[in-house]
């Protein structure tokens, strides 16, 4: 018996990884900051505390999050826009973590991919690196798996994992929503990351071609549905540092799966309902595409944000004081509702 | 055209989805401690640091890192090894990240599937939950994904994240090996969750049986080589408490893919050598099974752990008190080797 086994001959090439990690370390260290200490060789990342606690927040409360691209992931391969997935993957993460008043630290990921292929795999970590700069995250590590025989040639899946701090007398829970306030919604460039096996269907069903043109859209198909989630950050940021958590921002939800409806009634005290105004916002284009190949309107608002990326509720007196914040930021935010007393329900008519 | 597209015919289930959650609850808050904060519906989870900071950690740096378990999922699938699974994932992240002398505190997964099927998959977050029970972590949030199309029917991959803390001053990284110390073996199980594209291919191609009971393993093929990596925090944490970082603990590893060779030489100093002796632990009769199948010793010792899953360096004063500290734990340590004055590598002889 000849001892021809080799861990590169199953498919792995330990090589390839440490290749691998130079070719992306521009990409990580374009994220570093301050905290970030750097141990070459480390096991884990390193994130200093220290000055952030002694600073502002007395009383740290870590937050986390982890979450995915879905199934976008799959028209991403096909379309080769896979920059855009790794902003997408962070924004996914950032967008619930911020929604409880909590500032991001830091960053990581995990991605599993059919090869570990430099070239195809490098640009998903500069997207997340261009994520995480719009976000003041620090990537702080992450894991590459090469895995063939569990992904098909080309396919890869993506996971994010996001830590951010709030002092704990500023987390915003939603326990201050009450009838009488505002709901003010920032616009959603799109699909997002969710909806995406309902939008790969209704493309198989309608038999679209991504790569077309649409006057309607501007733009191809492929480059409409698949433009990265917006990052809420800055924006969120800035209204925190200016507003009160729970005073006069009563909460905050990212509008993802299960759309306005189920996003904004996570935050809702259960003795008020939101009431949502259509039309009082503008809808991308791209969803009266999608709806005219034959989903229901109300199916449309389950699954997709209808371009309400972020929805923010504060006290109808300084409502108009917080978009006029928000424009200054360049945010095109608008008034879209108001809580009225009620039972925790969303409606939108 | 009927309105007929529907989120559920595309192959998702929101509502699936919310009886997945209520599924695993009880898994999730088993794992739960006093720095919990429990928001229903909150987009994130909250994890509090007030006490922590408070008492002994008067500088403190977050710890993370993220790890799947490789291609061991595709063999835990094929013999319906799933809890074990999500042992492995937590190990395979928070043996890594005890290693800088970091206490975890919480832990998120991602779990990506063909189908969120509650009982297919539940008994892979209660393997979780056990994982991070014996590592005194807490589950602080997770995503689950339906994904058909990327992956196959009965497929799924997982991902883990896990955050820790550590003052400072007590960061173990290494930079006080010096020739002369000992170096320390804490036994592994088998091949925990590394080398497996190796042992597939092995499997494949010597035709090998997973239920095959073998008299040299004392059970079948798949026990043996599917065990649960190990946790080490037990150890490491009473360690820690009872001896000094640096002075008395001058480095940790967690022997991973790349073995010995790798995982030790990413913690020595450039001016000292790792010289191990072989022999001097019981080697699993797991690896003799797959080396005698057509698999050279030296790549068995750069892909396998060789029944060395973690690696602690001390001073040799006091080595002996370290492995006895050990053997109170029950831990069946011993003494493998020393560094010798050298260049940061690793010899086996």
């Amino acid at each position: 018996m000849t001892d021809d086994l080799t861990y590169k001959s199953s498919g792995v090439d330990i090589d390839a990884n440490t290749t691998w990690v130079s070719r992306i370390q521009s990409a990580l260290t374009s994220t570093h900051n301050e905290h970030v200490i750097s141990k070459p060789g480390g096991f884990a990342g390193l994130f200093r505390l220290t000055d952030l606690v002694g600073q502002g927040v007395a009383n740290p409360v870590l937050v986390s999050c982890a979450d995915g691209v879905g199934t976008k992931v799959i028209l991403g391969i096909e379309t080769n826009r896979t920059h855009d997935l790794g902003i997408d993957l962070v924004a996914m993460n950032v967008n619930d973590l911020i929604t409880g008043g909590a500032t991001p630290l830091f960053f990581l990921d995990y991605i599993a991919a059919h090869k570990l292929s430099p070239d195809a795999l490098a640009p998903i970590i500069e997207g997340i690196a261009d994520g995480c700069r719009q976000s003041g995250c620090a990537i702080l590590g992450g894991e590459t798996a090469e895995m063939p025989d569990l992904y098909k040639t080309g396919d890869f899946d993506l996971a994010g994992f996001c830590v951010g701090i709030v002092d704990e007398t500023r987390i915003i829970d939603g326990s201050h929503t009450a009838a009488g306030q505002s709901i003010i919604a920032l616009p959603s460039t799109g699909v997002h990351s969710n909806g995406f096996s309902l939008v790969r269907k209704l493309i198989s069903t309608a038999n679209l071609d991504l790569d077309q043109h649409h006057d309607t859209l501007g733009e191809t198909l492929a480059a409409a549905v698949l433009k990265p989630t917006r990052i809420y950050v800055r924006q969120v940021m800035s209204l925190l540092n200016a507003f009160r958590p729970n005073t006069d921002i009563t909460a905050m939800a990212h509008i993802t799966g299960g759309g306005l409806d189920e996003n904004v009634a996570r935050v809702l005290n259960t003795n008020c309902d939101a009431l949502i105004t259509k039309n009082s916002w503008p809808i991308p284009p791209i969803f009266d595409l999608l709806q005219s190949h034959g989903i229901a309107e109300s199916e449309m608002y389950r699954v997709f944000n209808m371009g309400v990326g972020y929805v923010i509720i504060t006290p109808s007196d300084i409502a108009n004081d917080v978009v006029r914040h928000l424009h200054d930021l360049n945010e095109n935010a608008s008034i879209v509702g108001q809580l009225i007393p009620g039972s925790g329900k969303v409606i939108i008519q």
